[in-house]
């Protein structure tokens, strides 16, 4: 494969400029660069040969010679991978990190990494093909456990057994030829906030992901921040009391035995079978099964026991965020995942928890808000990562 | 005052690389900067010029012409501010952030910020008298509380009565004519850790500073970072449980409740009333009072009572410590502060709480170690500080 990508230290700035401002016009981008005018367009040069940028047609009028917008190439697409809790979701961006085109459909990850992936692979491809486009600029994939960042492969992890050490990333990038790089999807959701969503205006906020699992991704000094070993955020396991209710862990009081989604689905399912909710048991008794999304229903159909799960596993975030956030010290806390109509109930209680408990410092007006990108975080956050790779000056 | 430094991103760079790797030849300086021998040259000569760099004789031969060595200039000299729990200690290092002369004295921070404020410049004008000094390159100051660090002033907090906003910063500077930062002394403790310390090894670490006041510094990605409103670390105030002894600050069940020093002491002060120790007992009678030290005494001393008071608090911490450990993903853990003698039962009990229940991913060979500073990890901490902005491109 060909590879292309910004020479110097300049052209990637401008590359991410264009990223993430959007057109903007020669003059300006030179100013904000600080280059002269014949060095820029040189620069400029170089990346249209190379395909990765435009002119996007006049810019509006300052006076004087009127300049031209400049923009990424219409050619410049990533892909985005993400390995969901029964999901697989695959999309194309624009070289602004826009969904264009995207496709989801329920797997089981237990079928292990060679079909998930090969799925995931057919699927880019697919789209690729439909876009008319040779290749892909780069790939990001976003995985539901710890990944071995380096390694482009996950960690250890219940949830995803069996990809233990799986080469997802180089399993991708030698079928779709073209670089690649994977992380956890806490981390990249996270991301995708801090490039499209609330996060944009802010460069230290936490990103709370709701689920079956539970994650965390942390954005600090305006970066994504992994830890030492990558395992930054991993908050699913922090132990809230002695005597909890057993984890899949295999410890007792997690964060995620009592917040996840399954968790409270169990609650449900055990509160519909003793009868003591009407609402819980019909919903049971017609469908063989409780989702997550029958428990949020039922809360804002009114059910007393349902909204009363609700509010427990918020008041148990809560208790963790308190200790979170006067640790980290966050601007904001961005919580994603939740099911549909349970958010106002879901933020009061977490409110209520952190502003009655944290330090003035650490949360004097600190916003605790709901995600607003529904389930684009990921996929924007995974085209961020590998597009940060590639607009990189070689 | 005439300001010096640096004027531009190498020379900055060159002081940086003489502050933290000591004197180094000028062949091996110029390739580590990428710079040609004549630019290289004339770097250093501005920087001769200003009084901060200079020869400190011949590099060892790698044959061919023999090569000189480079330093940071001996009238180069920082000044380090200390205000502590009872204590004030002021200090000069030489521009590798060496201690060259300290002064420590007793001091009631209830006084109020003038006076100790002045005390502190009044020690380190004497200092620098001392040492035959026209002027300091700058000075660091910690204080024992939140600092607002734009405003170089202290957060309200307990620590500090009457030092709300007090311009700690600005009147140091107008003083003694040079430029002054201030920040809290767990972070400084941190920096002074990253610099000289165990630290020095690792990009990524948490610094836990125990006394009266729990804290603690975070170093991430080679960086402190202060969160969003200088508020990162703040541990003392997580609630560890709800029905826990009352805190300084109203709540019940603090970390500092159960970790500080003066939590301890007050406990042992209960146990030598009630005659449930004679060792703390004797102690109590022949001095009167207790403090953290006796307890220490006691417990090295074999006494069961101070041991189970020191296993306990400890046990806390550890509690405390693997939430943190597994949401940062730092890859050590410094305890400083600890008083003479239990730094081995209180790992002991850390390391227990913390490997038994941790993510593998966050603790797989994650050390928990002591400080090897002792107290002089705050006073490098605040040359640092000074230095790194002192020694940054104008």
């Amino acid at each position: 494969m060909t590879m292309v990508g910004p020479e110097n230290a300049d052209q990637a700035r401008l590359l991410r400029m264009l990223r993430d401002d959007g057109p903007r016009s020669r003059v300006e981008l030179a100013d904000a660069l600080g280059l002269a005018r014949a060095r820029f367009g040189a620069e400029v040069d170089r990346l249209a040969a190379q395909g990765l940028v435009e002119t996007a047609g006049p810019a509006a009028s300052r006076g004087g010679r009127r300049s031209s917008l400049l923009r990424i190439a219409e050619q410049v697409r990533f892909g985005a991978v993400v390995v969901g809790e029964g999901r697989l979701d695959v999309a194309l961006t624009d070289g602004e990190l826009r969904v264009l085109a995207r496709h989801g459909e329920p797997i089981d990850v237990r079928v292990g990494p060679e079909a998930v992936v090969g799925r995931a692979v057919e699927l880019l491809a697919k789209l690729r093909v439909e876009a008319g486009l040779a290749r892909l600029a780069g790939i990001g994939v976003a995985l539901p456990a710890p990944v071995a960042v380096r390694d482009g492969a996950p960690a250890s992890s219940p949830a995803l057994p069996g990809w233990h050490r799986f080469p997802v990333r180089d399993t991708v990038a030698a079928e779709l030829g073209c670089p690649v790089q994977v992380d956890n999807d806490a981390n990249l959701m996270a991301l995708g906030e801090h490039h499209a969503g609330t996060g944009r205006a802010f460069n230290d906020f936490l990103y709370v992901k709701l689920g079956d699992a539970v994650g965390c991704g942390l954005v600090l000094d305006g970066a994504l921040y992994r830890g030492a070993t990558s395992g930054a955020g991993h908050i699913a396991h922090l132990q809230l009391t002695e005597d909890g209710p057993l984890c899949v862990c295999g410890n007792t009081g997690c964060v995620e035995a009592y917040c996840g989604d399954a968790a409270l689905v169990r609650q449900a399912v055990a509160a519909a079978r003793a009868g003591r909710s009407a609402a819980l048991g019909d919903r049971l008794a017609a469908a063989g099964a409780l989702t997550m999304a029958d428990v949020a229903g039922a809360a804002t159909d009114g059910d007393p026991i349902a909204q009363t799960l609700v509010r427990d596993a918020a008041r148990r975030l809560g208790q963790v965020l308190v200790n979170l956030v006067s640790f980290a010290n966050p601007a904001i806390v961005i919580i994603g995942g939740a099911a549909p109509g349970i958010g106002p109930v879901l933020l009061a209680e977490i409110r209520g928890v952190v502003y009655r408990r944290s330090t003035p410092l650490a949360t004097d007006s600190m916003p605790i808000v709901l995600s607003d990108l529904d389930d684009r975080a990921a996929l924007i956050g995974a085209a961020r990562l590998i597009s940060d790779q590639v607009f990189a000056a070689c």
